[in-house]
């Protein structure tokens, strides 16, 4: 589904076709097929164009934000934070996601932005990479933070005391961020959400449930066995499961939340969004492989982090091939074991999973090394979206090709030259070999006639003519 | 406060003012002026000596050292030892320190000296650096393991068996810490108190609360509401709480030993032990914020990782500017944060949080990657103590200020290179225009005088004026 | 002990001596030495040329498999990689180890086989270096996957499902090795076993003893003091702990076949089997320092770690000296410590230490950097056994002794030069203060016949041997 993002390379394309319909403007019948081609290319340019002013990454939207007044620049990065989460650099799929998110909760909903606000702020004033805070690379933590700090707080909603560590701990974002960049920076691998994990774990472990100021609600680690009977499996709640785990990204429960969710993603990239919703299903067949109970698997648990692995392995970071598809789902695989051991061990300090196993997992999938090309990790710094992506590979493949066919059509004609240098070599010899038969033959005349010695003239001449043929021969060397 | 470090640059100063004094004694009156300021100068540089002699890192002492007996030399290795905890190199704090140990408790101080001293002994039979035994720098992990396992023992004071593993523990330091320092250095980064760390958790959870040979004191998580009344403070201990904390830097809670330290601390470097008593504060005011036991607050446990990480931040390993100043602070809170969080989940292994907090905060601050120049990370190499590092930045930064002059000028120059050039190349463009018409006349002369064709030696001179016209453009040229 | 290793090298020695032979046949008294010499040689060679075809990584075997169907290959591959567990690279070993697990459990082999041939298949399918594979490095976490799943699983032998996981685990063992290997060669690490261990804790904790379907056997953290009496000590059995610490490696407490492992690890590398009763006695000796209840000693929990660490650092990563050997006693010691440590922390989540305390203090002892010769960390890619590495020491050893000599040789040399330079410099110096003193006498002699002037053509004779002179003195410099 290479949509709206190949405009650009479709565009002078088109320029072509129409210069072309001038040419063949001759004959009559090709004309009426042309046009109609070119009438056919031209709407799906037209909606090519259209699409992408809203999908990708709105690029032209980006453009004209540069000149507008610094709030509402803020206000698009937030909202790219927003989307970020998911991958997502689209204003439009952030406005989306902050919908949903007032749809499952008000005081969530302004927490979250709260936190993405501040993060970003505390990224201008830490003076980072102004391009990376407009990409809302420093908000997506943010979000997170506000949003997880509201959701795992025992205070109840409307407690307005939250907000203090709220700012503390959003603000903290860009400098973990900033920390932990640099050195997965060394390996060319992202944070991931890595400063959300750590500052959320942070704040409830630093509280924890038994605190006056900041009570967290109370995790503990299972100490009996679940009552799973499998006739009392819900198929119903099972396959709501599915949009209820992408929606636990934002950690909100609703499913129509989740829908909202999948929604935006289909809008900036629908690959993205195809493996958001084949993450949150291998999850949930997960949970039931490993016997886990039905509770957490309506609930969403299972999902969300196998949502985001699937996202990062399959068309974000890799480009999108049927072996890399693969990789998503046993990386999908991988994450829902590893959000089951990280669960139970987090438990232990009654802190909740986070992103943890989706960080460590795609963290381990990105870190692989294999000596097939089918498997291409992009260059952190040239990753967009699954399209793009796409698009990059198969350029970069196509002038690899081209590189390559240069190259054998310089060897073969080196090895040309080398024959044409062998033939003319041999050429050479031929002419050598003969001139010293001639030569030869001379001498032995000579010798003959050696007694008629007023015949000098005739032996100088011979010698001019010798002197003549080492020239010739020179020449060809 | 920049102090005794600058004596050295301070000395040429006053030699050559000592120089205009006899340059000036024509003047009178001017005399009387420049000799007040010199005796005034040479008071301020004699106090600068002498201050010399015992502050910042004594490198005069550490000089005269190299001559003596090696006994002696390993009891000041110790002692920096004992003073590079508090990341000071200077072995009269170093024996302030120990005097504050003793003051503490007998048996405690003793651990203490038996773990530096074979830590130093250890990290020479390991061959490690000797610059770096020779400041301390092998020491400091020594003391506290001996320290904090003689006071988290369970078995009582004079537990003459503790030093077995003391002992073994003492030794393993200079391995931890040369194997970090692999891995610390390819981020610039120092290893801090981390050795410290791993070996005394290690030693506590391998043998545990239940343990015959060795019994740990019983720490166990938090399992209900701590009993906080804000009407029941202490306002004078939560004061006195401020020398406690750091005070348990080294595992210490009398508020009189805390005084020595900070007393120790301002002998070498005044700002050290400003940011030692911010950093207190900062403990003491974040356990207040997130509802902690009055008791953990009085007892300087949130004091003693937010002095070394506020130390460690402020002017140790950056050059202090104001936004390192508040960069400090935040890394404080950060690290009080980070404090309680380690502790909570450290106490489910019956572990202290020792100094991970420091640790980890300090490290994720020193990580920050910035675009603004008024945040200067010192190369590892080159850090010594706050004032001296300032020193370091300033000369840096005017270095820096002239070579950006030197290039100004050049490039200033180059343009007035480029104008000349300009201007030449014009006058030469003029030249030739007129020596093209003065041709062209001479030609429709030489047309008309065609007829009188015995004038040809007047056409041989022009010839060569036109010639030595020719000459002259290449020259230019 | 450098036996078979050394043959290639030795070879081309003994064909020395038979042309030795050959030529000092003249005296007949040295002929009968020297032929009872070689028949002793020559004995000996045919003893070191059977040895190697059954000891070391058999290369003569690797050699003769590569030409063999693709069944027998995997089988080679799956043998190395039971006995890589150990750091032996050698199919015979492999093939005793699996002999010594069919002693133990029928159940647990199997496992342990499915593991190390999934693993490897794995590995093929995402196209790692043929030549890790076929040496087994990527199947040594598979067997211990698999094995030690069977063994922590709490459903009984022969619950066929358990292969289910094994084989998902197993598959994710290269890319879990593969992703650690990207971030442990950057210091030039091996990755060990930790796939191994990462994997086996995230299937026990993922499903913990209270599941349905893979319940893990209950460990739990000690909350008593155990019952210690040392008068109930069994020397017998505390002998007997030394062989089963070496069984525990793979899991196995049977004496016998612990027996076994040491006869496999004696085939392919004296060293490393003395290494390895060494870390066992060691591990055993910590855990009655540590006052460790004896059940666990005797079940050999204090001694496979023990094992692998002292291989690890004695002779298989660092070249084998005497302070090497010091060392690796030394990482024993704190191996055992650590495991200590690791098994109390782990049992908090119901896990065993695994070998978690092998690898984190073999990493670390690897990492130590120091300024002794003697200890000598061999280039990962050049490691293969203890005796073969030491080959390569003293080789290197070697050629850098010829090197300096050589240095030496020619800064004599120079020196000479410079000596002779000098010499020569010394002479022309004298030569031209006579040729001044001799110009200077004729010059006097011109003054004082001066008044002759028609003595002009001595004058210039003279002038032409002054100009002789300087040329002369020009020539030489």
């Amino acid at each position: 589904m290479p949509r709206s993002l190949c405009t650009k390379e479709s565009q002078p394309l088109m320029a072509q076709s129409d210069l072309k319909v001038e040419n063949t403007d001759k004959d009559a019948e090709a004309v009426v097929q042309t046009v109609q081609t070119t009438s056919l290319q031209r709407t799906k340019a037209c909606f090519l164009k259209g699409v992408s002013y809203f999908a990708g990454d709105m690029p032209v939207f980006a453009k004209w934000m540069e000149k507008q007044c610094f709030l509402l620049q803020i206000l698009d990065w937030v909202l790219r934070g927003a989307a970020q989460v998911m991958f997502v650099n689209n204003p439009l799929s952030g406005l989306i996601i902050f919908a949903g998110l007032i749809l499952q909760n008000y005081w969530w909903a302004l927490n979250g932005f709260v936190g993405t606000l501040f993060a970003t702020i505390s990224a201008l004033i830490l003076q980072q990479s102004r391009g990376a805070v407009a990409a809302g690379l420093y908000g997506y933590n943010g979000i997170l933070v506000g949003l997880l700090m509201a959701v795992f707080s025992n205070a109840g909603n409307w407690y307005w005391w939250l907000l203090l560590p709220n700012i503390f701990m959003s603000m903290m974002c860009p400098i973990v961020s900033s920390a932990l960049a640099s050195i997965n920076s060394r390996w060319d691998l992202p944070v991931f959400t890595l400063p959300f994990n750590i500052l959320v774990c942070l704040h409830m472990v630093a509280t924890g449930h038994y605190n006056h100021h900041f009570p967290q609600v109370l995790i503990q680690p299972r100490s009996e066995l679940p009552n799973i009977t499998w006739a009392d499996i819900d198929v119903a709640k099972l396959f709501m499961s599915v949009p209820v785990g992408i929606g636990q990204v934002y950690g909100c429960d609703n499913p129509w939340t989740g829908g909202i969710f999948i929604i935006s993603l289909f809008i900036s990239s629908p690959i993205t969004c195809a493996h958001a919703v084949l993450g949150s299903t291998i999850g949930m067949l997960s949970g039931l492989a490993l016997a886990a109970p039905f509770g957490d698997i309506y609930f969403g648990l299972w999902g969300y982090n196998c949502v985001l692995a699937c996202i990062a392995i399959g068309g974000m970071f890799y480009a999108l091939t049927w072996q890399v598809h693969l990789l998503a789902i046993t990386c999908g695989f991988f994450c829902a074991y590893l959000g089951s051991a990280i669960a139970n061990i987090m438990s232990a300090f009654g802190l909740p999973a986070c992103t943890w196993p989706f960080c460590l997992s795609a963290l381990t999938f990105l870190l692989i090394t294999t000596e097939t090309n089918k498997i291409f990790k992009l260059p952190l710094a040239k990753v967009t979206y699954p399209e793009k992506n796409l698009c990059f590979f198969w350029k970069m493949k196509k002038q690899k090709k081209k590189e390559k066919m240069e190259e054998e059509r310089k060897t073969k004609e080196e090895q040309k030259t080398v024959i044409e240098d062998e033939v003319i070599f041999k050429e050479k010899e031929r002419l050598r070999l003969e001139l010293i038969t001639l030569q030869e033959a001379q001498k032995s005349q000579m010798d003959a006639s050696e007694a008629q010695s007023e015949q000098r003239d005739t032996s100088e001449e011979q010698n001019t003519q010798n002197y003549q043929t080492e020239e010739i021969l020179t020449h060809y060397v």
